[in-house]
C-alpha cells in the first residue's frame, strides 16, 4: 500500500478519501482537515486564545498538537477527576504534562476537583446516589471549562470531539428524535450568555481511526485506557452499527453527520422551535442557569440531609 | 409461554408491547391495532370505499383480511407484472384468487400489464437500459393505482406496509437527510390532485413478525418468495440494524418511526421546504404530472430509437 501523494509506505488507507498517506502525508494532512473546519464552520480566528480540553487521551492530545502546529495561541485545561481506578486521573494528567514538556512547555493549567471542592466524582457522584456518575461529571466538567474561559478571557473552549463521536451522538438523538438535541448539535456552539464560552469541535471532519494515527505517527504518549465509568454500552452500539454502514459503504458515517449539518443549514429543523427559557444568575458562582437561585453545580456541593 | 390474556398457548411473545397472545387473542388484537391507526392517523372512514393493493405476500393479504374482518368495503387489485421467474407473477396471482374464494368472493380486480400495456416489467426495464427494474416497476405501479382508484370512485388506496418496512425507509431517509422525504413520511399520503387517491398504510404499528404470524394463524395462503429482483441489499442491511437496536431494547423499532411521527407532527421539519412544483395534466392519460407532455409513465411506452 502506497502513499497517494508521494509512493512512499503507506501509514493509513482512508476509502472514504480514496486516500492513503504516509507518515510524513498524514502529519500535514489532518493539521489541514482541522484548518478546513475551523474555516468552514467559522469556529475561532487567529486573534483569539484557545483553551483546550484535555483528557490525556488521542483525540485531545492530537486536537492541542495540530493547534500547537497551525499556530493558534493555545492553553490546556486539565481537570482532575479524581478517579482513583487504577490511577485514572493521576496518569492522565502525566500525559498531559508530558505533552506539555514535549511541546515547548506548552501552556496548561489543571483544576483538581478534590483540591478546589473538596470532592471527586466518585464520591461526589455517590454521595448524590447516582447509579452512574457520567451526568455529574458532565455537568462538573461544563462548569469548570466555563469558568475557567470566562476568567481567563478566552474566545472559545475547544473539545477533541472526532466525527465517529459527532456520528454516533446524531443517531442517538435521531433514534429518539430529540428535537433540541438535533437543534444544537454543531461543530460550533454559540456562547448564549457573556459568562458562557463558545464551544467549537475543529476535529469533527476526522474519523477516530485517522485522530488514532495521527497521535501515533506524531509520537504523542497520550493514555489508552478508556474512563472506567465509560462503558456507555448504548453509544459503543450505535458506532458499531454506524461502522457496519461504513464497511459496505466508505464515506456512510462522514456523509451522516455531514449531510445532517447541510439539511439543518438549509432549515430542516427550522420549524417547531420552543422559546430557550430565559437565564438567571446563580446566586453563588453568578454563572447563568435556568434555575431560580443555586445552579445544578453549586446545588451539587449543598449539605445532605 | 401462555397468553396474557387467557392463559392459554401462546402463539407470539411480543417484548415490546409486554404481551404474549393465543392464536385466538391475537386473530383480535391485529385487526384492533390496524383500527387503531386508521382511527389515530384518519386513514379512512367507513363511507368510503378502498382499494387494496395486493400483491399476494403476507402483509398486502393480512391487510385485506383485516379491512373485511373490520367491516370495511374493499376490493382488491392486482398487478399482473410479467415476472416468468418461476412463475412469481402467476403464482401470486393464484394466491389473490384463493384469498377472495376463502373470504366469500371477495372483489378484486387484475391488471395485467402485458395484456393492457403490451409488455411486462422485466422486458420493459430491459428496452429501457435500466440495470434493476424497481424504479420502473414502482412507477407503473402508482400510476395503475392511481388510474384504478380514479375511475373506480374509490376513497383511498391500501398498502400493506408494516413499521419494520416504514422504520427502515425512515433510517435511509435519515442517514442521508432526505429532506423532502422526511416531510413526507406518514401511515396517509393525502391527494394531491383529484386524480390521485390518498395512499394509507393501516399496518404501520404492527411489525413484520406480527403480521406474519397473523397470517399463519389465520390460515392465510401467501407466496412466501420475494419478488426476485427484490434482494435489495441496502434495505436488508437497514433492516437488520434496526433489529440489533430491537434486540438490546424491546419497542426501540416503533419509538424510532413513531417518536419520528410525533416529532414531525409538532414541526421539526416544518422550516425550509420548497414549494411543490406545480402540475401538469399528462397530454395522454391526464394524469399530474410535474413534466410537460408525457407523463413518466406515458413516456416509458413510447418508441426507442
Amino acid at each position: 500500500m502506497k502513499c497517494t501523494i508521494c509512493g512512499d509506505v503507506a501509514a493509513i488507507n482512508m476509502p472514504q478519501h480514496r486516500l492513503r498517506l504516509c507518515e510524513a502525508h498524514l502529519q500535514e494532512w489532518v493539521p489541514r482537515m482541522a484548518q478546513r473546519a475551523i474555516d468552514k464552520y467559522g469556529l475561532f480566528t487567529r486573534d483569539e486564545r484557545i483553551l483546550v480540553a484535555v483528557s490525556g487521551g488521542k483525540d485531545s492530545l492530537s486536537l492541542w498538537d495540530i493547534l500547537i502546529r497551525l499556530g493558534y495561541e493555545t492553553e490546556g485545561l486539565y481537570i482532575h477527576l479524581g478517579i482513583d481506578h487504577e490511577g485514572y486521573s493521576d496518569e492522565s494528567e502525566e500525559r498531559v504534562r508530558a505533552f506539555s514538556r514535549a511541546h515547548d512547555d506548552a501552556p496548561f493549567r489543571v483544576v483538581n476537583l478534590e483540591e478546589t471542592y473538596g470532592q471527586g466524582i466518585p464520591t461526589l457522584a455517590h454521595d448524590r446516589r447516582r447509579s452512574r456518575p457520567c451526568s455529574v461529571c458532565g455537568l462538573v466538567k461544563r462548569h469548570i471549562m466555563n469558568r475557567v474561559a470566562y476568567e481567563g478571557g478566552y474566545g472559545a473552549i475547544a473539545t477533541g470531539h472526532n466525527l465517529d463521536d459527532e456520528a454516533a451522538v446524531l443517531l442517538q438523538n435521531t433514534l429518539h428524535w430529540q428535537a433540541g438535541y438535533l437543534r444544537r448539535q454543531a461543530p460550533l456552539l454559540p456562547a448564549s450568555h457573556p459568562r458562557l464560552a463558545r464551544k467549537v469541535k475543529p476535529l469533527v471532519h476526522l474519523y477516530e481511526r485517522e485522530t488514532a494515527a495521527y497521535a501515533l505517527v506524531c509520537g504523542l504518549d497520550y493514555i489508552e485506557e478508556e474512563c472506567p465509568y465509560s462503558a456507555d454500552a448504548t453509544t459503543i452500539l450505535y458506532k458499531e452499527l454506524l461502522s457496519r454502514l461504513e464497511g459496505r459503504s466508505p464515506g456512510a458515517k462522514m456523509q451522516f453527520y455531514l449531510q445532517f449539518l447541510q439539511a439543518k443549514g438549509q432549515g430542516l429543523f427550522a420549524g417547531g422551535a420552543e422559546a430557550e427559557p430565559p437565564l438567571n444568575e446563580c446566586t453563588r458562582c453568578g454563572q447563568p442557569t435556568s434555575a431560580e437561585g443555586l445552579c445544578a453545580f453549586c446545588r451539587l456541593w449543598e449539605p445532605r440531609e
